[in-house]
């Protein structure tokens, strides 16, 4: 029997560190030798806060952000946001920058992604019609659509806008112009028309 | 109540996955997302390895290279190799590459670090006196000293050098020169000294 090996135990290790994104075969390695060096805590800490983690977690019943168990998340479960107000993401992770920006006292909607027919993303896989079910349920609301100005973003946000116009509320959607701190020198040509064709008075 | 960050199980996850080397809280909160994301089994299955491994690896009891349980590690359990070769390395992780050569049939021993007095690394914090050992309970074998070319891997190699003299055995060190597939140009000035010193005839 050779030695070319690490034991058992260290190979499944480092073969199920090397599935997470971005971490090579070598990575692995060194974080499985880090790992075992370090003393036990660091693996055992880690270990409980994987399962701890994966069986907390879920979806928030009413916007889809994350949340504990059955619980409603902080935002929903906050009596004193604007309820009038829906900003529809795509993504759970999109509610955080929009929060830590201050700039949003109202409710969230995440619908799971955007469409992409080419991918086999239709509206039935997002949460759409829950997103309706919540406007009629708040007549006069307003939804702002918070979605990724890329081609699938654009798209969606168009697909929302039809079916939403058959609803009490009113639709907007973030502004798109140059991004903050910016020169023109490094802005593209899209951005750059879209600046220019949503230029305000001052 | 703000949703300003993720729920207390995800941010456990974050910090633990932070203390990894490499790994910022940018790239922490990536792996936690994927994690989530990726339905339950892949942090199941990391969870579980985490603890198997650094409950199951150890120190195989006589070489110090990575062993499970109380096993002898694969090279000292083997009866077929050569127990009159007797290779000191620094670091378990260094028997890997000697092995991967294939040019090494006999046996190891991690002394488990290299003097280093200003980090207070003396000859007791290492397994010097457990080589000394196993050098008298094998008469006339030879010791090879693979340690690293850096200052305290030469300091390390000369003490181990005058505390073996005594004993019945022959001292060797891996041999030092131009590495395979360098050109002149990228070798480094002491590099070139050493393999011009240790010049041999064809």
């Amino acid at each position: 029997m050779k030695a070319q090996d690490y034991p058992p135990a260290m190979r499944e290790l480092i073969d199920c560190l090397c599935r997470l994104p971005g971490t090579g075969r070598r990575s692995a390695e060194r974080l499985t030798l880090w790992l075992l060096q370090h003393g036990k805590t660091d693996a055992q800490n880690l270990s409980a806060a994987l399962i701890r983690a994966v069986e907390q977690i879920t979806a928030c019943p009413r916007c889809g952000f994350y949340s504990t168990g059955e619980e409603l998340c902080p935002a929903c479960a906050d009596p004193t946001r604007d309820a009038s107000l829906l900003c529809v993401v795509e993504q759970p992770t999109d509610v955080l920058p929009i929060e830590r920006s201050g700039s949003f006292h109202g409710l969230y909607h995440c619908l799971g992604g955007k469409l992409s027919p080419l991918d086999g993303v239709m509206p039935e896989q997002l949460s759409i019609p829950k997103l309706m079910e919540r406007v009629k349920e708040q007549p006069g609301c307003e939804v702002i659509l918070a979605l990724g100005s890329d081609v699938e973003g654009d798209a969606t946000a168009l697909y929302l806008a039809e079916q939403l116009e058959k609803l009490p509320c009113t639709i907007s959607r973030l502004a798109q112009g140059m991004p903050a701190g910016a020169g023109l020198s490094q802005a593209d040509s899209i951005t750059l028309l879209r600046a220019i064709q949503g230029r305000t008075r001052i």
